[in-house]
């Protein structure tokens, strides 16, 4: 076997840390809880990034780029705004080094102090209203649908690779509207988007709704957001769509002149996800061989593999293979053909296996003499032997069929992961086994924070799609109005 | 006319600046010296984006992402890089911000000190570097052949929209080799794939050749340039390919095993284009009404504007517009149709061509009764009137033929811009006029400074692939092997 890691029974945790590291997605840098991206798992995000892209651009949003500093003085325009952000950041004080006098290295020249401090983005909601500010004066120019990929930096004390980072790639949309209506509807626009791309991308089912109040993005009226739940029962956040109101407008001051002639304020939206994705992708399907990858999102789709012992065995070999290889990529599929002299057969097999190819398809001398070759799934790790004709044809149903497969087994675990429950007992119970957890909840943050400190279990969403089910607060027996999902999350 | 712009001819600098805001590309943000780029300038940069990282991939690179903070102590390994990078740059100092005793918004926490600085990156061969330590054993491990897509900083005293800008997008290659050959060829290979990007997608010629010692990257041992004339006769810096020896290798200690079991430094090499590219392509071609794009990269490439004066005209108008966008579509034209009936023709052309969309088809009711439409070229304001029957066919090669042209003009105008002169005298006199001035030179700093001095010119390249013609230094009368290129540039 060329690399092993942690059984995931073992130390869950551990073993997605060993995973990150042996399929080259991602490793801890030198500056603390900023990660370096290997080129392997860069490219399952450029994957991600295309699709989001297509599908911003297909609902009519456009790319523009905001700046990485933002005045420390805007921060404190947003009263809530500034409690959740501009806290944990880094800190832009000088623009200048000069050579240390002492003649070492180099330090810091105090005479380049900023007369306002710079903060490095954690997110970009008042730079860029402080931005719209000018370029909103008339309904006409209404609605901005504007999104911006970008680096972003929150100053984490705790960080995981991928899940929590000091440094994180990310989309952040950032939308005006002229009325409330067309606002919401935005919001609900794009958690909607989000959650197809999760389950029919990343073939991770998901959960909708809206935040808790003490959940809220700092700034947010309403915050949506889809929850994903990953092998260990945990959740994970992998989305998020606020609805802020007239919040950034009245901050920034950006006012439009209606259709009637009248100055109102604009309705805004803000939504991201970001390279935390990763993190939910290769722990919400991936095994103890290593990465699972849908191949929707699989950087290398089909590995051909030749075994052999003499060269003229790999002669004949490479002949079929590069025949299949060529009809495969016509077909659009990404597909290599892996015969390099250094590395065995079964290295080889472990190696696509740890980075979670989702065909590989083996061919020896046996098989050249039958005419067939060893197609074997990544999902299920089945092996079939086919006939070498008409392979290339069935390759793409079995990758839709794979993609299809993992969904569905991941749903399976999720569904089975449901449990509701009527009293604390039985919710504290459930907490314990790991899943999402239907509860009823008073509605109050004090009962909300006492459940948080008791079972570490945190209000999710509250869904907004399933019919209403009145109930009693399964702490204080005081009337809900329907079940809301907790869980412990990532 | 819908909006207007300073002529050229009058201020250059002006009609530029004008031009970048008018044209919707970009425009100052309130954080000095950084710039907002708007979704029209992005979707331009997005295309050149597209188009460079399809040839990278197909010359073997892959993307990955480093992070953006660069530990201070890094910039002292490399001794030239130091002096060259660690001056006029972003210093994070603190990691927290805390509220205002005072009550009034939020203060840096003093608590909350970095033990180290940390630098935003303004070139990444140090983080990089110190990450190839781990990833570099053997000589199995070569070559490594990585280009990340990132934002630096660079802090800048007088910034220019695109050309000069304290943050700025860029791409840049880091590359390992096992051999000099093997980096110098690459180092080659990549000055080679910039000037066909810039010839044959930016239609803006330029001439190739490496740097003067003096004008040389920071810690690199040769640099390559592509160098434009702008319309102005002054030159720009289009992109650089570094080849850096050993320096980082051994700056950072990164060794391998060769074939022959012996510990070697690793080669390496560097390169980078940037946003200012975007700078570049509206200075060589653009005019004054507004701005001229290569169709190659042109987000929009041909505009349909309806003329009319009653509803059922334009609903005529609109069913043969809407056949004519589809078969457009159809060939991959980037195409739209302006039927807003909130502004003029007459405004719908000239914001057309101030944002530089090649073709224009306008479409009137004596054009319906004649089974014809008006085509306009932007690059040289012809005017045409063509029958419908068959136009979408004459459109793909009308691009082809307009891509070709605004290269053609550029060409011309550069050509004719090259003096090759035999006196300082003759030198100064051609300095004046604007363009490349080709001259002997001893080869020494003291010289080129004191020509740059006096007349403000640089030497931009020295020529590598023309023959060697030795003379006379312009201004010491020592022997020189061949003239060297000198301007006045951006």
């Amino acid at each position: 076997m060329a690399k092993e890691i942690t059984p995931r029974s073992e130390d869950y945790s551990q073993w997605y840390n060993n995973l990150v590291v042996k399929a080259d997605l991602a490793e801890n840098s030198a500056v603390r809880g900023c990660m370096v991206i290997k080129p392997y798992g860069y490219a399952i995000w450029e994957k991600m990034q295309a699709q989001l892209d297509r599908m911003f651009k297909d609902t009519g949003h456009s790319n523009a780029y905001f700046p990485l500093f933002i005045p420390k003085s805007f921060f404190s325009r947003e009263a809530a705004h500034v409690e959740g952000f501009a806290k944990e950041c880094a800190v832009v004080t000088h623009y200048r080094l000069k050579n240390d006098p002492n003649g070492k290295g180099v330090v810091v020249d105090e005479d380049a102090k900023l007369e306002e401090e710079l903060i490095v983005r954690p997110t970009s909601e008042t730079i860029i209203w402080n931005t719209y500010k000018g370029w909103i004066q008339s309904y006409r120019d209404l609605p901005l649908l504007i999104n911006q990929w970008a680096n972003v930096v929150r100053w984490e004390m705790r960080t995981r690779l991928f899940l929590r980072t000091a440094e994180f790639l990310w989309q952040e949309g950032h939308t005006a509207h002229a009325t409330r209506e067309e606002a919401v509807e935005e919001t609900e626009k794009i958690i909607n988007l989000y959650a197809d791309f999760a389950e029919n991308y990343m073939a991770m089912p998901v959960l909708k709704g809206v935040k808790s109040e003490n959940e809220r993005f700092a700034g947010a009226v309403e915050t949506y957001a889809i929850e994903a739940l990953m092998q260990d029962g945990k959740a994970l956040q992998a989305g998020t769509s606020h609805f802020l109101g007239q919040n950034f407008a009245k901050a920034f001051d950006v006012k439009f002149l209606d259709r009637s002639g009248k100055l109102e304020y604009v309705w805004a939206t803000s939504w991201g996800v970001s390279t935390r994705l990763m993190g939910a992708l290769i722990m919400a399907h991936s095994d103890d061989n290593g990465l699972v990858l849908p191949p929707k999102l699989a950087p290398l789709q089909v590995i051909i593999v030749p075994i052999y012992r003499k060269k003229e065995e790999l002669d004949q070999i490479s002949t079929v293979a590069e025949e299949l290889m060529t009809m495969l990529k016509k077909a659009g599929i990404s597909v290599k053909y892996d015969d390099r002299d250094t590395h065995k057969p079964g290295w080889k097999f472990a190696e696509y296996e740890m980075k979670g190819v989702p065909v590989r398809i083996a061919i020896g001398p046996r098989d050249l003499a039958n005419g067939t070759a060893e197609v074997a799934r990544r999902d299920t790790l089945e092996k079939n032997t086919l006939p070498l004709e008409g392979l290339a044809e069935k390759i793409p149903p079995l990758l839709e069929e794979i993609q299809q497969q993992i969904y569905r087994k991941a749903l399976r675990f999720r569904d089975a992961s449901i449990y509701t429950v009527d009293s604390y007992e039985a919710f504290r119970e459930a907490i314990e086994k790991g899943g999402f957890v239907l509860a009823h909840w008073d509605g109050t943050t004090e009962t909300e924070m006492k459940i948080k400190e008791e079972t570490k279990a945190t209000i999710r969403i509250i869904p907004t799609e399933s019919d209403p089910e009145p109930g009693k607060c399964i702490v204080t027996g005081k009337p809900s109005p329907r079940r809301v999902v907790f869980a412990r999350a990532y």
